[in-house]
């Protein structure tokens, strides 16, 4: 049952990514318990890092731990295998990708000779990131047989469907990117990539231990807590809310989102504060 | 009834932009009759463009033409201004961005202050770009209302969602982007931006003609035949189809997409070639 | 070009069919220059009428005209088959059905033998009636081709899929059966089946004169007050909202919708008339 | 943690209800351990039967045991409520119904009303059926809070969708519907109502032994048997498959579904016993 976070990107005002306090906050997430970091995954806002951004992350983290998951992921398949090459020096867990987006009705081909590019020249074990909601693309387990694959990210709010993975590709560890899931993940899955580790690992990792202890029922009541604080976060942009969230669970500034994910306005930040003041204290509570 | 061409990008084997190839493409399609250049579109794969790429597509075309609408969107926002700001010193048409994407369940406002910005900073007329089925999210009329919006690319079937637009935004032009709904779109919006304008802008014009002249019957079967040249190209992944047929059509050569929009190979290219070939008949027929 | 409505069902307020509303409503209709009924659609509640209602419905506008298509869709197969034989003695257009519904998932062969069984039994041409937003089902043109089809009602916001039909169902007619594309299925396809015919007939009958007279920017205009009304109606429940107007435009009065389809209340239907007050002004200038 | 069977309505070749195979399949369900019936469910075709069948169904249930909920819903709310009243008789669990469904867009009040109206006449508890994928609507929790209702039957992919009833309505039961979720159903919620346990009620009974032994992963394997099971009747038609499917696991004959819920062919039915053959050996292996 791993947990493994896909670390948001703290940039400043200007859009600039600001490393230090992204390796201040990874070094906090793994000394709450967190088992490794998803780099350039959705939260970090992958899709909107230029090439440099995503190595940048990546070079950054790489000084605070080597257990890194790197999505490589991008529209410019030149720029996806220039990313792969350059973490082939490195050693981390993996290399991994998104699938094409944007464009709709690609040829199903066209998904599995993108990651067949990407097995080929990548010296890593690779990790698939399925995201339908996203990309608009539903990855096969088909495609993905005659592939070195290590690991699954399934975001998905159907574990049946995580479930298929296993299933179909024995041996590849799969895990589920959703929050409102991670009870039922731990529970049959190889573990979570779940972008609420950010500001709140501790209730992620007290979750997996009752669960180790056999104490499903009050593992279920902190899932009842996640999903009350998913109801809330969606109404002002989850990534963006994340970003405020960091500094209010976890003590610390980790900046700003880029625009268009834009940061809250210091009234929507208050707001969300008011708003989850009575499920922080309850989280306190559980967890301490 | 302005029929607009999404122009596509021609890359090298390498992935790298032919600009002369750009330009001849575009200097035959106004011979053609086409009325102006969408840059940077989704046939121009404009969401796997870089900011340079982006910025060297509007000058090799400005050579050619001013009759341009400047597609600038990205998920980096500091890209896109940098890219208005470019253009404002160049006199063409509009500028023009679809709204954010991959990202679910962005707020609304996001959007709106997303176009605002471009908005703000742009000297040149702003042109919605709204494509639900690419990007996740269908632009409300609402959040344009004030905004000095000149036009809107609807890319949608319903073409009751595009008269939308034109009854809560008066004075707004709408082109429809369904190359399957051309002849609809000309007989009821003010044009279409359609990328099979690509190879077969003569069609396009011609149906144009066609309904000037009130022989809608003759450009209804038009239409016809250009939804079945759509059902095929389907098969072969649309845009990289377009490669090919600009040449199998027009006579030259534009290179190739660049993966993950994958060429077509050889064969494919062949079979897709030979599965037109009675169309093609058709179609010149018709057109001369 | 003929225009087909698929009339209402009116119910007294203890849920009964009342004949006689139904009979004046019709030939009010057919008055107003409507060309055939569509018995039992989803307007007519066809779905939530008993095997006895639909019959008795058919019986009565008989009465009033030949004209007729006859909607005979069920879950029970039996009770399909009863209808279509009761019909066969009848001098009617033919009969009609949608595909199963409700079920999700069934394989694509069962619709095909739903088909096949009608047409083995009936006497009369076949209407296929699509409308996937309310079955599920989308039915395929390849499993029509050897049935004896006569036309295709398809509920369908993509005139390219009503198109598709046409393309391939060579001399098989195909209605659209939407409200706010009127205008382009007059000018593409054979016509309409409109819900909106049951309280605004003069202005579907004038769209298509106008038409005719090549008039089409005022056929367009008439079709964007359609639309405007289009979304007020969908704000009350549009089904519901067509008894009220009935009597507002045409005078009489034809009782009520049977729950679940709820009647508007008094203050429902008083809200109605004033919003669509300005609009009806308007297509009285127009349509006299 | 209830095991609920929405039990399937033998019908002869005829389309006659099988009233004494219905109770031998009744009998045997209860004495492998099921906790109670769900009477013209989905799986019951619920929606495909005649008030007079409905009523029959819970008449002959009745003989074998009390433990039933009687779905009662219809698109004719006088044919709901006189179910209702012939049920507030007798001793049963409670009345429950799915939704209105087929008409698109029906304004949420409408299905608010729709369950106050049977509310307000049951002298039973009311079991809300939510069924989006077969009705179009997803039951809000806000229009449940003020009415007596005692449980949900929510079948849905999504458990955090099931949880969130959970959340906004304390005291309510939530059973999930869906086979591929049982396992996860058990251990947060308060049940499953389950139309596998038509064939394997033993495989679904153990499943929940297995949990409250704390026997997680033996319990997750049958999960992933009934998954691949799953996967191999939807090919067939799932509900048309269960009725070979009784046969061929408990030993007598359950007849056939009613078209168009086609029975299988002779020809399919072979094909079908076929292929769950390494299936149904591995699961008598695990359960006994």
């Amino acid at each position: 049952m791993e947990i493994i976070s896909p670390i948001i990107t703290p940039f400043d005002k200007q859009g600039k990514v600001n490393v230090d306090a992204l390796k201040t906050h990874a070094k906090n997430l793994l000394e709450k318990g967190i088992d490794a970091i998803f780099v350039n995954g959705t939260t970090g806002l992958g899709p909107a890092l230029s090439k440099d951004e995503k190595r940048q992350n990546l070079n950054a983290l790489y000084d605070v731990t080597h257990k890194l998951i790197f999505q490589v992921g991008s529209l410019n398949l030149n720029d996806v295998m220039e990313l792969v090459k350059f973490s082939n020096e490195m050693d981390i867990l993996g290399v991994s990708s998104h699938s094409p987006y944007y464009f709709p009705r690609l040829p199903e081909k066209f998904l599995a000779k993108y990651y067949e590019e990407i097995a080929r020249i990548s010296s890593h074990s690779l990790y698939i990131y399925n995201y339908p909601a996203a990309t608009g693309y539903d990855i096969p387990p088909s495609i993905l047989k005659s592939l070195p694959v290590k690991g699954i990210k399934d975001t998905n709010q159907d574990l049946a469907h995580s479930l298929e993975y296993k299933l179909n590709l024995p041996g590849v560890k799969v895990y589920n990117g959703s929050n409102t899931l991670i009870y039922y993940s731990l529970l049959s899955l190889d573990g979570v990539v779940a972008s609420f580790t950010n500001f709140i690992p501790e209730v992620i990792v007290k979750q997996r231990d009752l669960i180790k202890q056999g104490k499903l029922d009050d593992a279920l009541r902190l899932q009842e807590l996640i999903n009350r604080l998913a109801d809330i976060l969606r109404k002002y942009g989850s990534i963006s809310a994340i970003y405020v969230l960091v500094n209010e669970f976890q003590g610390y500034d980790v900046g700003y989102p880029r625009p268009p994910i834009f940061p809250l306005t210091d009234e929507e930040a208050l707001s969300l504060k008011r708003e989850i003041e009575p499920l922080k204290r309850k989280i306190q509570e559980l967890v301490h």
